[in-house]
């Protein structure tokens, strides 16, 4: 299969880290793509920024969307993901939705933990969008915003570690997710020092898409009943204009 | 008081008639400024294109911030509203949310009628999201999208009189909104034909414009714990891109 | 427009400095006219109170319609809120239910602060009753019941100030309501010592009413599909005894 | 056992009725006192008249109190119940709550069946008061309200048996409750036809007054942490004022 | 009346004090039939091993049905609860949920002191299960798993007693259950410590049983809607498979 | 990898079917072992039975746990999904879980169409158990029990089609579960008939096996905190009575 990762972010490291944790999880047998945002910002944390990524998102879906079979939607917060779901025809998976479902079935309560204060409000927007706040432990970070994003999984391992490890002594979790693209692949290396299951978000999206494409193999009918009647636009990329235009592929 | 009447669909007709209607329900001693979107769809209507015409919107708003007292986001839905509140120092109201929460106010349930089947999971959503969604009484459309959305108001006036007292006397709303920008002004012709109080989402948000600008004037504390921090970008409007970056006004 | 302000409490200058309040926010257009319960309590606390209280507030309400074009409960806890809008042909307001909205749509999540543990859990009942409990973080208040109630704002300042930075920094609030009669005003002075939004509650009620009055203008359809049928009844004032037998005005 | 039967309507046809099957429920070892308001309304059917029935219902427990071991509220709707439980050191049962409590130990999920469109929104106040909503199969009358009250129990017979199969039928409840004071007795008649268990309200309320006073006998301790703290008041009876003013009992 | 105390743990002396404590409750006019489980474990303490014990409670009911009015099922966590009240024609109360019912009717919010970390996940889904999870106030617990959990009522006493009192202060709990069959009769006990109602759940579930005979009294319809079709099965006891299969009692 | 397919019901041939779908979406690489249960019921449809049939299989799993990666529970309604995952340290799915959480991110809301009114309420005890029961569109049933279970899935072929339709057209759903397991592998053939995407379950179980040894291959931590503790049993069988008493392996 051919799955898009999409760093909604336009930092190019963390798309080439995440494509090589996926790369990983996907086994040889599968591509990975990985497309970085060319305008936005840097990394997203909040709502406002969420709200403009994941318009830029929907465009550089529709521009790569040949022969894709599912889509990553490589930014914990997800940004754009409910509207490309009614747009595009394929599964389209994201991180933190992903890691989300995916801990609920590994066990009964999740908690993530992150590296800022500063994520915690969007976070926990994100769990309560995808329907499972009652399953929810709660969001656990550090009390400051770090100084250097980048270095977190090493500057501040001992201290997720401890969060980690009190979200499932004292919130009860079953299953610790480890949230935001900065910490991708931490969660394998400290997993035998948190008594409970650990997901690295970006393995359970990759897990997701390939799980999704074997259950529901796109292209989707055409005549979805929840897909938005055809519109006319202007000052989208071609390719969007033309997906949400309901024009023909090739057209 | 100058309020911002932002309509992020590319209709200015539509932006005319709610400034009008806006125009009566502020009275004289207020400003009205209608803006409308200069790209994006002459009519929004699902989640998809809502995060496309959000973050627009989020532009209109920057660029047209001087000497505004409190922002009106004109479209049925709210495109953009969570992040515009993170953003800006000033009130900034949704058509649907200030709908809703009026609603709430006057009645114990309420019900949306709406003149479209399209439009019921986007505005279902819009509940959710106000967390009044315990309050509801459901959404009521016509079985079939219309073959003009501008003429509604007049080729749809009995149909809508019928749902609306559906909902009331089937549904148990106290309150019905007639949502949708198409609707503007009608909530005021048809009342006395509902056994109920009939809600005009757009006199609705500009009365709770200048209510929100009476409880918290802007503009709000520059440090409100709540604000996305200083993030460099690229492509946003100079404005927008401003405000994001914590730029000094007038940089 | 004529605003009734009913205290349901016996406390006259807790009337006179919400009317003081009232009067600056509505401005010299509108009239507030100041009600205070002859019967009752000194100062609500309770549900049992609110039960009492909120009986003879409909007795006020009746009493003193004529010319009326909204009315505020005033008293945060809105004893008699519910049965006053099924009953009354006019917007009524409730200073908490008002504040509540109104937070909600100045921020994602709403804290109450209030000057006794005592009135915790009937304040958390108001939230819950207004149906926005997911978007509140919480109620915050001293350790101990106040000495002397009236004084409150000044010997508690410095307090009440730090318990609506932790509902801010620990809770994740957004805006913060200081709620309870004795704080009316206290919003305006401290807003500037907090990291996010807050909300004087009598303010709130007053410019609620005045918004809830433009989008539905009293007098309601006489056909109110929610109003409760005629009945009679022994010892209730002659006003209220004539609404609810559905006797004709005047008669 | 000494149980208060409080019926806060006026019509002592009523009590009486209710008397009688109360007598027959509990036994002749337990001792059911019927009070009749002597004031308020002939039969209570909104929140507006529930408001004040709920004042007067808390002096009639106080005027009544002495000896009782439990208090049943007599009235499906329970006016007043939470002031009174907040006040009276002894266990106090509303016959909504007590039925909605057995069904929901019965079975699983439990529809109420009553006699008019009318009662339908308190009565599911009633049920998302007492937590259960979500074990709730909803709320089933007659489209209209009948023209005689008192008769119901013969005129509507077969209508109510249709109702209540429908309800289990349709809307999957396991226990119909048949709500409302004029319905009391129906349900032991009406059981065979109906392919559920059929609860009586003031079966319920007598039997789950039993069961508490078992559970948690009367006294309360003088120190109850949720009880209000003292006030004075004007205008209540002299019992009532005395137990609000946590004066000594026989002071 | 008969009523079955089904304990699905093995431990007979656990038994032998409910049944005492039961009959304490029910009075010389009832009979407590105690059956101890002769497979499964020595304590439940988790959903896994409730999974297996409410299988094998189901087999000790079937066996035991011959002239019973209502079942106890004696572990607080009610295993097979649900399966039961499909099954069986007669009122089967749990510990807990009988406990949770009566502690909602006693007071607005009830927490559960129990007395090892151990048992919370699992309390807490039976709150949850019950439907009342919006009026809990939490469950609380010591640290530590005891050493020996059948000397609890005595080693466990004071911190078990302030454990309590924190619920009530600082949770805002009006009642408190005391979970856990080895603390059977504490509550008793300790009442006079603790400032709010204190709920021992084998007295509620007897005094429950009780109630709900009265109410709706076995056997119940033959054609309840909401019992299982007849099924064949193997390797169930004959009486077991009797009923599964609907076969004619006696048969 | 080795997945356990664990039919807790007795019939083989339903385990064969769906053994060779399983084995068609896992491919070569991956074994299925495909175990029936040998005592419990030919086909499980209500929670009496699936308190049964859930501890018949814990032992299932117990004894052919050597080897295996994941766990399917297979049948909808996942009996003793729970416990199992409390218990043994790899993966468990339930066929249920996986359909509606695979569901959950294909789509806003989902559907669940099964063959028979009588699973209608044990399938919702599972979507709420899932704790997705909000993003439910509900659950549609011809209105008769079939008369063969075995051969619905072509002599309701039309029905289940117009059902599923219904579910997208009249309750919303963007994605339609077909439930049971007769129904296994009907959802691809009908997806051209359906405007929405149809889930197999026992395919999304599969898939979400095969996604959750990658996101979190066992054997899982040895000290696991929501780990029951150890404990002594009768009469399980002797691999579940080593698991529970936590013996070493192979002991």
């Amino acid at each position: 299969m051919r799955l898009l990762l999409v760093n909604p972010n336009m930092t190019r490291a963390m798309t080439d880290t995440m494509v090589a944790i996926a790369a990983k999880v996907a086994g040889p047998e599968h591509e990975i793509v990985g497309l970085t945002a060319d305008r936005g910002f840097p990394y997203i944390a909040s709502r406002a920024e969420s709200q403009i990524a994941g318009g830029i998102a929907l465009e550089m879906i529709a521009d790569n969307l040949d022969g894709a079979d599912a889509v990553i939607m490589a930014a914990f917060g997800d940004p754009g993901l409910r509207g490309a779901r009614e747009l595009f025809d394929l599964p389209v998976v994201g991180m933190a939705d992903a890691a989300i479902m995916s801990a609920a079935m590994l066990g009964d309560r999740f908690s993530i933990v992150t590296f800022s204060p500063v994520m915690r409000r969007w976070y926990l927007d994100c769990v309560r969008d995808s329907g499972l706040i009652d399953r929810s432990a709660g969001v656990r970070t550090p009390h400051d915003h770090p100084l250097d994003v980048n270095g977190v999984k090493e500057t501040l391992r001992a201290e997720l570690c401890a969060l980690a490890r009190r979200a499932v002594e004292e919130d009860g979790a079953d299953v610790v997710i480890l949230g935001g693209a900065p910490l991708a692949g931490l969660a394998q290396e400290i997993a035998p020092e948190v008594p409970a299951i650990v997901v690295d978000p970006i393995s359970a999206a990759v897990a997701q898409a390939l799980a999704l494409v074997r259950i529901a193999p796109g292209p989707f009918s055409a005549v979805r009943h929840c897909k938005p009647i055809a519109k006319t636009s202007v000052g989208l990329s071609p390719s969007l204009r033309s997906i949400v235009g309901h024009e023909p592929a090739g057209g």
